[in-house]
């Protein structure tokens, strides 16, 4: 191991549904242990016992939550989520994979709603008390590959996959726009390569921050 | 009525606990209605059905939670109740008298907790769009006098009375600041007057604003 195992590493992946994220946090975080480091997985919304409850009240009375407020309950769920968990976890130096932290915010709270995505991301920080990942993945897919997947794997549609391919295609938009924003910390990768090529790319970056 | 009976009128009540908030906004409201003004009352936090589950979790998980998440929780449940119930009461031209308000965020979150002041006052313009009452009566009291008055009322001491007296000395002194930061929107009373001199200041205040 380098000099850093002393010190975390914040890893988040972002995407729409069916980008993969879970199938690589899985052979990452797989890969991370055989090389002798901690890791936890985790996720935003619901990563913390208050966080569940935060999304039961979302999920309760979707449709009729304003939409500040709405984004406050994710940013809530956010800082204590942070606060709690994903800092000690880096405090103790171990891995922390995170599947959606604040580009998830920005793309979907943002762009697909009507809030201003710069206060989200604003938000977000002051939730977080601006932290930021060492490396965020982007699997990034074309959405019309997204549906056939989804499709293909009779997955239900759940709230957000049920409204309209535009949606989507703002939402991809976004997250591209965020990745050009500060590529030092993204890695864009297109997400309908086999899986394996995938993992690799990831590898190969990962390994230049251990 | 005045020209302005068209349009909707906000005020808010502050102070500590047992400083009589509650008895001056029913005689408000009765006084208002004699007037032929349509009055609602409401509170924060927890003056809507979301707003009650998001009390809720901040009661229930009373202490574990972390400072910026219960702010976020408090400035999500402030987003819902001004887009949802106060603004619409306001449009349709009613007078809206509230226990509490963004004041109370930073008196007490601000103050008392480990938080900037100024950034919860941020927060809680965010989430209400900006909205400032029209009036807001500061029910001044001395702690002393205020644990006198529970004392004899025999109320069990909530959460927040049950901190030390130095906190209550602290949020007393915010709360005259935030005064003194707007003279134009605040009516400080000395809250250990008599309720009818107490009511009868109230009453030539709004007077000018009807």
């Amino acid at each position: 191991m380098s000099e850093r195992n002393d010190q975390g590493l914040f890893i988040t992946l972002e995407g729409g549904d069916g980008s993969g994220k879970s199938t690589q946090a899985e052979l990452l975080a797989s890969w991370l242990r055989e090389r002798g480091r901690t890791v936890v997985r985790t996720r935003e919304p619901g990563g913390t016992e208050v966080g569940v409850e935060i999304r039961e009240i979302v999920l309760h009375h979707r449709g009729d939550i304003a939409p500040r407020a709405e984004a406050l309950l994710y940013a809530a769920d956010r800082a204590h989520h942070i606060a709690t968990f994903v800092r000690p976890a880096l405090k103790r130096g171990e891995v922390v994979i995170q599947d959606r932290y604040l580009d998830s915010s920005v793309a979907y709270q943002g762009v697909g709603r009507v809030l201003d995505p710069a206060e989200i991301r604003e938000l977000s920080l002051w939730a977080a008390e601006g932290l930021l990942p060492d490396l965020t993945i982007l699997l990034d897919l074309d959405e019309t590959v997204a549906r056939t997947r989804l499709d293909n794997a009779r997955t239900r549609y759940d709230r957000l996959e049920a409204e309209k391919a535009e949606f989507h295609a703002r939402v991809r938009a976004a997250y591209l726009g965020l990745a050009a924003d500060e590529p030092d910390r993204f890695l864009v990768l297109d997400a309908s390569q086999p899986v394996d090529e995938i993992f690799a790319a990831i590898r190969r970056r990962i390994a230049t921050l251990l």
